[in-house]
C-alpha cells in the first residue's frame, strides 16, 4: 500500500477537458500513491478543445519514464494521428509503463502507434467508426464502459474515464480504496465495465 | 437559442479540478451558447488541490462582467472564506450576473459573501458541518445532489457539478440540449436534484 506512482497524461493542443481532469480528480484524491504530470511534445501551455488552458509540467525531451500513461481525447486527436513524434513517444513510454490507459478518441492514439494490436479495447462511441478505422488489427469492443487487457486500459467517452480510472485504482491498491474515492468525489461509480447505454443510443449494438 | 452567456470561473491556489472542470465540459460542449474564462485574484496561473495547473483568463481588476459565476470549492475554500478582495469581487459580479452557482465547498465562499442569506443552499457531504456554519442565515438542505433558489444554483460535492451544469442548460437552453450534452459526454447524467446517496453514507439523514 506503500508503493507510489507516476502518472503522465499526454495533452495536445484540443485534447478534452473532462478526458484529463475526471480521472486526475480520482487519482489526485490519493497523493501518497500517485503523482500527476502534464506532458506535451513541445511548449509551456496547451489548449483545451473547451478552451481552458493547462500549463505542462515536462516536455517529451526532458521528462522521466513514468509507471502510467493516460492518453485522453478531444479534436485534436485527428490531428496526431499522424504525428510520428508523438507515436514514437507513446511507443517508448508504453515499453516500461506498468499500465497504459486511454479515454475517448485517445485510443486512436494508441492503435495508431500498434499498441494495441491483437488486444481488446473500446473507445467513444460517437466517433466509433473512425477510431477503430485506425485500428484493423485491433479487436474492438462496440459495447463497454471500458475494456481490460492486460496492462492496457482504454475506456469509453469522456466521462468513462473516471469509471476507468476508479478501476484501475481498484486493482493497484484496493476496492475499498477506490470506492472511499469515489464517494469523496461523490461520484456514482458504474463499477460494472459493461455498463454502456451509449452504444445503443448511437446504434453500435 | 442564439443568445450567447459569458461564464467565470473564479479560481484560487488549491481549488478542486472536477468541481472546475466538469461543470466546464458540459458548457464547453455548446461553444455558441457559452463562453468559458478562469479568473483569479491575481498572477497567471493558479495550482489546484491535486496539483495540475491552469494558465488565467482574467485577473479581477481587468475582467468584465459576466453572466454567470461559478465558484469551486477544494481546499483553498479554508482560507478563501477569509479573503474580502475575493468576497467583495463576488458580490459586485453576484449584483449583475444572471446565474450565481458554485459547486462543493465553494457554497461556503457564496454564503461569507451573505449572498446566499435567506435562501436554500447546498454543499458536498463530508465538510457539511464547516461550510455551513459559514452562514447561519442559510436554509441548508442536507439531502440534494443541488438546490435552486431563483437565480442561485449550489451543488453538492465534486462530481455534483456536473449534474448542476446540466440542469442550468436545461433551464437556459432546453431539456433535449442538456440531454444531447450528456450524451455527448457519455455522462449518466442524474436528473433528479434529490438523488443524493451521500447524505446517507457521511449520516446526514
Amino acid at each position: 500500500m506503500t508503493e507510489s506512482n507516476s502518472i503522465a497524461v499526454v495533452l495536445f493542443d484540443q485534447f478534452e477537458l473532462l478526458d484529463v481532469f475526471g480521472p486526475l480528480e480520482m487519482f489526485g484524491l490519493l497523493p501518497d500513491h500517485f503523482q500527476l504530470s502534464l506532458v506535451a511534445e513541445t511548449g509551456d501551455i496547451v489548449s483545451s478543445a473547451q478552451g481552458p488552458r493547462s500549463v505542462l509540467d515536462y516536455r517529451f525531451d526532458n521528462c522521466p519514464d513514468f509507471d502510467i500513461l493516460l492518453v485522453p481525447g478531444g479534436r485534436g486527436t485527428r490531428r496526431e494521428v499522424d504525428n510520428p513524434v508523438l507515436l514514437n513517444w507513446l511507443r517508448r513510454q508504453a515499453a516500461s509503463a506498468r499500465y497504459v490507459t486511454s479515454v475517448c478518441t485517445g485510443s486512436a492514439l494508441l492503435a495508431r502507434a500498434g499498441l494495441l494490436d491483437g488486444r481488446q479495447a473500446t473507445t467513444n462511441k460517437a466517433a466509433f467508426e473512425w477510431v477503430t478505422s485506425q485500428g484493423e488489427q485491433v479487436a474492438w469492443q462496440r459495447r463497454a464502459r471500458w475494456v481490460e487487457d492486460d496492462r492496457f486500459f482504454t475506456s469509453s467517452g469522456v466521462s468513462a474515464g473516471m469509471d476507468m480510472a476508479l478501476a484501475l485504482i481498484a486493482q493497484i491498491l484496493d476496492d475499498a480504496t477506490a470506492q472511499q474515492v469515489a464517494t469523496w468525489a461523490e461520484y456514482g461509480w458504474h463499477r460494472d465495465p459493461e455498463w454502456d447505454p451509449f452504444a445503443e443510443i448511437y446504434r453500435l449494438t
